[in-house]
């Protein structure tokens, strides 16, 4: 059976080639005249700056956490301990995520100005076409390179704790994409806005202000490469998870079938890719739904086949036995549940229901109003995504055990490749509007990119709950697989020491939280001050007669979000590790924490997402000429909520995510010192 | 030792003599003009009227559960059963949490005008000691009635599941008076302000808005009688957690030794309240402070030779022996936990500390920085509150077992006749000075009352921080009780049912904080509509020649407060009932529910509360002239963030205490069903 080991990598490269095609497609596309070429270069000069920067302190780190694993493994010894492959698998992980990332902002820079002049040459579907391309470029990389990665680490060790270093590998890059360009990209919006719009009274996106580029950059960052390091986390970890449970828990075949999965969810969802097109004057939204809805289909497809080929002995675990078919209806428990967790997210955000419509009603009354309606709705958004998968656990559970759980994590994560396509897809098309904006193209272009932007909010909703709800799973996977390489059995809440564990772990989030928030302050406040003063120094830069210093603020900015990562950063880390080896306290404490995080994490992650994404939401939908419209009362009301929300939904919230997760691989990574 | 038992219900009638002396003081206490005493009366009628309206649904209510307990106690029977017995001690609690808060409603509402005469015809330490004496009236009768009627109770039967009938009947009552009073006096203070100070452009307090007595009103309904109820509930509710486990435990006098503990605690605080006077000029605050101060230290010496009087044989549980010592400690830390508590409250919400000034100079760059610089801040403040729980429920466990945590609950609350009484000192202070600005008594008056307020702000941060601590902690202890009553001994968090159980348990205080705060706005509604109908329709309003009609606005307010409470309400109570009945999820599952709730409403609680009260003080500080003072475009972005923080700290936040107390307290009392 060995041989389908290789079904993994080679499914990784499948999805490589893939999207190798699609980058020769996007590149051969037209690039548009000079002022939108000269526009571009400075957003992907942005961006490869930004890219650059935290590669440098990115690489430091990962040195210190290979040579700390080296000397770790080094030191203890023993079936259990810590192995030096492992800080090998780390590396191994890390640039695997790094790379995808690099390779996802690289092309969605270059197709972001293919899209505003396929919009302006030849239309609606052309410009969907290349902006989907560049999402799905990264999409592809994501998967690609996360499943050739593990493939190859697989391949060369069926050693559980090495493997795990892979996934802490992909945890470090996330944590450096969501935090650290959480960071970034809202200092870059708030540096712009409050200097741009505010103090020198010029629009969005005009090429006068310095900072502008840096915004522009920073929705590459955070839902480019953040989202897709986030993924790249929960996607490896999932799989890894079932990984370490299959073996632990001696299931035949359980190594392999995960891989498998994830495997034949690569190749659904590139067929999926080839559904997304649309019809002149078509609705974009409809042709992503179908893409996505063929890629989950065959995906459903796709596990059922690997179940009841793979999985076809069933297993054993204490004094339960459980069938492939029960694995099967975990796997797709999962997918459904990331599936409806998304349009719940959607139902919450989207001015097209009542919760947003509401809160817009509500800015009649005021900002006070505008911000209790829409943290009260951010509260209420919580009930459903938390019964959903309380209700898929506890399906995945009766269905396959333990194992279970971890492989309904697989199945969500199975069409990765699709979401995160779909969800790069939105920055593109915001990026290629904001670029038609500033090289001044007729306004029909700005229409399409404004049809494709607003179908882009939509996706941008259901991937954040679908990117919180994979977190939360994959999460409680890992923690199964963390228990199970501690061998502890039982956690029980009614032993002081783990209702210690519960409250500090569940307070952690607010104390992340709180952190990300006021970084966001400071960080912005540096861009501030640099806007402020090329508006100074810079002669003639307001009259548009000079140019003002764009890479000067995305470096800025970049810094400063770098330095103010730090500290939450630290925290994470260091909690688990002094928790698990503080005496008195220990690994059963850890997993009172591991749980509390998960818990608090979970649920503050999608109160913040939804009421940002609300917020936003709320305030376009006045703009659009309800409630007084542009310029009117409500509307300040609603500006106002808006910017509260940004680093809600943008920092705090999505940061949640990896905090969850990377808690929880470091508990697993350095269990055996526990 | 059955001698000792009369302690207790002999300590509460000596709190309650106090309290008759103190009534008998204060009435005598001369009530000023007829301007005032007409303000005044109708202050006490509206307040007399809400209590009299939420009596009318509180018996409906009380007489269901009766039935219900005692139908469904006739049912079961044996040993374990639920007993109709515990319905008649039911009515008990309630019935003595009622008269508590009556009690001190109607002696609030007398000394709030004796409070602005004495500062107009004597001077400060009149003003002081009225208005404390005031306060200390409501404290005698919650801590004197709460063990009085616990001692009758425990001296007719010494069967647990009979006394916990006791808390839960309190736990009613405190529902009521938390989530429905913090309804109401939000409704209040929204629709008083928003009509009044922003359409009709009339000052806070102008006895032309139909709305301000209603708005007085509010102010005793939360900080009086919801505050009131909701010590009331924490303090018999430890109490009676230390009893039962003390009776499960099998500890000889461990069930006479909590109830001994609040009888020092009684005698520790009436000693207090005469260290409580001011020299003319002086600061109210010291004076305060001493009381509690000797209040405290007393409390600790009484617990000591309570400790080394009945316990001193010692007891063992399973493997591990414990002292008397050992309990004392444990008491020890509860009581400094609870004082530490608060006072990192006032350090997160008082303008004399950089967080709130931080959150002010926010103000600078508008509305949405202060907002997100005060959510920020509320996040960070949950930080040391629960380390400062964690170590103090190590340290009670260390000492003495699982029944230490439950002394520790009964240490912090031994003084809460103190407690209550600084607490409610803070409305009637508030009200002096409502009564002395609308019967337009000299400056000087207001003066004199605006400095007893301004300490009645940092004791009502220090009591609120008090009583989520000690709510915490109660349903900690109640939850082991729980856990006793039902005879599980493991609740292993790596079932995942209980996994369920913590995430739908986490889940809950969010949605119980989005349905209160919905509340507030609808019940708003309704009380704009009633103001907004009375300045069209009574001619000669505005101008001052004709009366408004105010007690059609408490009404108005009141039973919008008491329809908007029902959801809520109903939630806390069916859901555990639900869980624990329902098939596939039972007891376990129950424990990891009222586990998450426990954790992440104590942390939403100290969030909601802090965040909103240094909004409070930051808006008091840009007042005082920093930041440009009142009018200016920061006062105005604080004033937005005071709105906010209304509901957050007053109707939220406090309810908070109540959902995390009910729903164990439920689940203890039907615990033989499960």
């Amino acid at each position: 059976m060995d041989a389908l080991l290789y079904f993994a990598p080679i499914a990784g490269i499948c999805a490589l080639l893939f999207a190798f095609y699609l980058i020769r497609r996007i590149t051969a596309m037209d690039a548009g005249n000079a002022r939108m070429q000269e526009i571009a270069a400075a957003i992907h000069a942005g961006a490869m700056a930004f890219l650059g920067r935290q590669y440098k302190t990115l690489v430091i780190f990962i040195l210190i956490i290979v040579v700390i694993i080296s000397v770790v493994g080094l030191l203890t010894t023993g079936a259990d301990s810590l192995k030096p492959a492992t800080a090998l698998a780390f590396a191994i992980g890390a640039a695997c995520s790094i790379l995808a990332g690099n390779i996802g902002m690289r092309i969605a820079t270059k197709a972001n100005v293919r899209t505003a002049n396929a919009a302006y040459q030849s239309g609606l579907n052309k410009a969907l076409t290349c902006a989907f391309s560049g999402g799905a470029v990264m999409g592809m990389s994501v998967v690609g390179l996360g499943l050739l990665g593990l493939g190859i680490v697989v391949l060369f060790s069926n050693d559980s704790s090495i493997i795990n270093g892979f996934s802490f590998g992909a945890s470090s890059v996330a944590l450096f994409g969501r935090v650290g360009g959480g960071i970034y990209t809202k200092a870059a919006d708030v540096g712009a806005d409050l200097v741009g719009k505010v103090e020198a009274g010029i629009p969005e996106d005009d090429p006068r202000n310095p900072a502008t580029i840096a915004d522009n950059v920073g929705d590459n960052v955070g839902d480019v490469a953040g989202m897709g390091s986030d993924l790249f986390e929960s996607y490896v970890g999932s799989v890894i998870a079932a990984i370490a449970l299959g073996a632990s828990l001696q299931i035949p075949n359980g190594v392999i079938a995960p891989m498998l999965i994830a495997a034949v969810g690569i190749l659904a969802s590139i067929i999926g890719t080839f559904f997304v097109n649309v019809k002149e004057g078509g609705n974009p939204q409809k042709s992503l739904n179908r893409g996505q809805i063929i890629s989950t289909v065959l995906a459903i497809i796709g596990i059922l086949i690997v179940c009841l080929t793979v999985l076809d002995e069933g297993y054993v675990v204490g004094d339960k036995s459980y069938t492939a078919l029960g694995v099967f209806a975990s796997a797709c428990a999962g997918l459904l549940v990331g599936f409806v967790i998304g349009n719940v997210t959607e139902y919450y955000t989207s001015a097209d229901y009542s919760p947003v419509k509401r809160i817009a009603k509500s800015c009649e009354t005021g900002t006070a109003t505008n911000i209790i309606s829409g943290v009260a709705t951010g509260m209420l958004s919580t009930a459903i995504p938390i019964i959903l998968v309380a209700i898929g656990i506890l399906i995945a559970y009766a269905c396959a055990g333990l194992y279970g759980i971890a492989m309904a994590a697989v199945g969500m994560l199975a069409t990765t490749g699709m979401v995160v396509a779909v969800d790069a897809y939105g920055p593109i098309s915001d990026n290629a509007g904001g670029i038609a904006e500033m090289s001044e193209l007729p306004h029909e272009v700005r229409e399409i990119t404004d049809k494709l932007d607003s179908v882009g909010n939509t996706t941008a909703a259901i991937g954040k709950g679908f990117a919180i709800g994979s977190a939360a799973l994959t999460a409680l996977a890992l923690f199964t697989a963390y228990t199970q390489a501690v061998g502890i059995s039982d956690i029980n809440i009614l032993d002081p020491v783990v209702v210690v564990g519960l409250f500090i772990g569940g307070m952690l989030p607010f104390l992340f939280c709180a952190m990300t928030m006021n970084s966001v302050g400071r960080a912005a406040q540096s861009m501030i001050e640099e806007v402020r003063r090329q508006f100074r120094e810079v002669t003639g830069l307001l009259e548009g007669k000079a140019k003002p210093d764009y890479a000067r603020c995305v470096d800025i900015s970049c810094q400063a979000a770098l330095r103010e990562m730090v500290p939450p950063s630290v925290m994470a880390v260091v909690v688990p590790l002094f928790i698990g080896l503080c005496p008195g306290l220990g690994p059963e404490c850890l997993g009172g924490v591991l749980c509390g995080t998960l818990v608090t994490g979970f649920l503050l992650a999608i109160f913040l997402a939804n009421s940002g994404g609300a917020w936003d939401n709320a305030k376009k939908y006045i703009e659009e000429g309800h409630h007084g419209g542009k310029g009117s009362e409500p509307h300040a009301a609603a500006v106002n909520g808006d910017t509260v929300g940004d680093p809600f939904k943008d920092t705090s919230g999505p940061s949640l995510n990896i905090l969850i997760k990377l808690m929880t691989i470091i508990a697993l990574v350095f269990a055996p010192l526990f």
